[in-house]
């Protein structure tokens, strides 16, 4: 659209919304070992997070993305730091401050496996495994209550698989974040991996529900509305 | 290879060595899920066993080719079924008998979630999980001990982290199968996932060690040993 390219030249000539920003984007699953061969994983893609780190970077802004191992490759022109788990995840966050605004769209895992194996586990040796879990670093709450240097913009998503404006206010004020992007992952919307996403931006002061539209687009919105947002826009 | 080239050529004219012979091949990981959004998966690409399938056929069999969710793409000129979990597995197996060689190459989950669950699993509601395991069929086991109709030649794979050799010869008596091909897939040796590998093929009369080799070549060694052994090669 002619607003888009209006803003992608302008970023190209030094000029964007977001020029002199810095950006943090999460984005992708994390893989959390059971064993070496073994992992828990999730259905994330990297679409979603992906489309707004190229959509922030259209709009002048610098963006640090930090991905787990995710199906879709980073974009262009964008500093890519590649993780696996969790922990490192929360490392490399912690390591690309300050930012102007933090987007964490990756799909982390809630825990890590805490008993994880040096050696594959063996069938028939001890019979099922017993896995004792750990609760991973909550990256998006420990980002929204920096004492000092907190971006001036933290957002989170949240992807549910019911009642999902009501979870996303929650983790709003759980978190202490921002915006939530929340949506609905059921396999039923086929979101999870597909093309598409139908988001709501829960604030503060209320909810947008958004239509289904292409993720590129809910980026370049989303992204729009966070130049706005830093009075950038 | 000259070899190689012939027996391609006399497959495509219909007189290759497996002419007439139906091979069942699995290959990829499985993915156990734990909730809608999580799933237990492993570091299997899925190159190994599409390779052998690719090298069955093009010694003239009819191919099965079952397949997880691999990174890499099912080859041209085969029977594809894809499944995602054991249990998938085993029932796309079970209906693709007859067959006069079974070749498991699948990293197939020894264990499922027995408690997966229905919706996604919250952060803070009864805190960390407590994951039930149940034994997932054993593929290679059930056919290598099927009592009537059992292909005439049963191989398993066998992807070790320490005593690669020690670890095939028990299987092979364990599972009840002809052969077992065993390679070590420790993270440093870069296998799973990689575009080599050096792989023991245990069978009940010894052990060959075969040299670190492209997968193509793995494939197309075994399946001249498969033709071999089934009497046509």
């Amino acid at each position: 659209e002619v607003p888009d390219i209006v803003a992608a030249i302008g970023a190209a000539l030094g000029d964007g919304p977001l020029t002199g920003r810095h950006a943090i984007v999460t984005s992708g699953p994390t893989h959390e070992p059971i064993d070496p061969v073994r992992y828990i994983a999730n259905r994330s893609s990297g679409a979603q997070g992906a489309a707004i780190a190229a959509a922030l970077r259209d709009l002048g802004a610098r963006v640090t993305f930090v991905t787990g191992p995710a199906a879709v490759p980073p974009p262009e022109g964008v500093a890519v730091t590649r993780v696996e788990t969790a922990r490192e995840m929360a490392e490399a966050v912690a390591a690309a401050h300050p930012a102007d605004v933090a987007v964490f769209a990756a799909a982390v895992a809630d825990w890590r496996v805490e008993n994880a194996a040096a050696e594959k586990m063996k069938k028939g040796t001890g019979g099922l495994p017993v896995l004792a879990f750990a609760e991973n670093p909550d990256i998006l709450a420990d980002v929204a209550k920096m004492s000092e240097g907190r971006p001036a913009l933290v957002v989170g998503f949240a992807a549910e698989t019911e009642d999902v404006v009501a979870h996303a206010r929650a983790k709003l004020d759980r978190k202490g974040c921002d915006w939530i992007v929340a949506n609905d992952v059921s396999p039923e919307t086929g979101i999870m991996g597909g093309a598409e996403n139908a988001v709501h931006l829960v604030t503060a002061t209320g909810v947008e529900d958004w239509p289904r539209m292409a993720k590129g687009e809910v980026a370049r919105r989303l992204a729009s509305r966070i130049a706005a947002e830093l009075g950038t826009g």
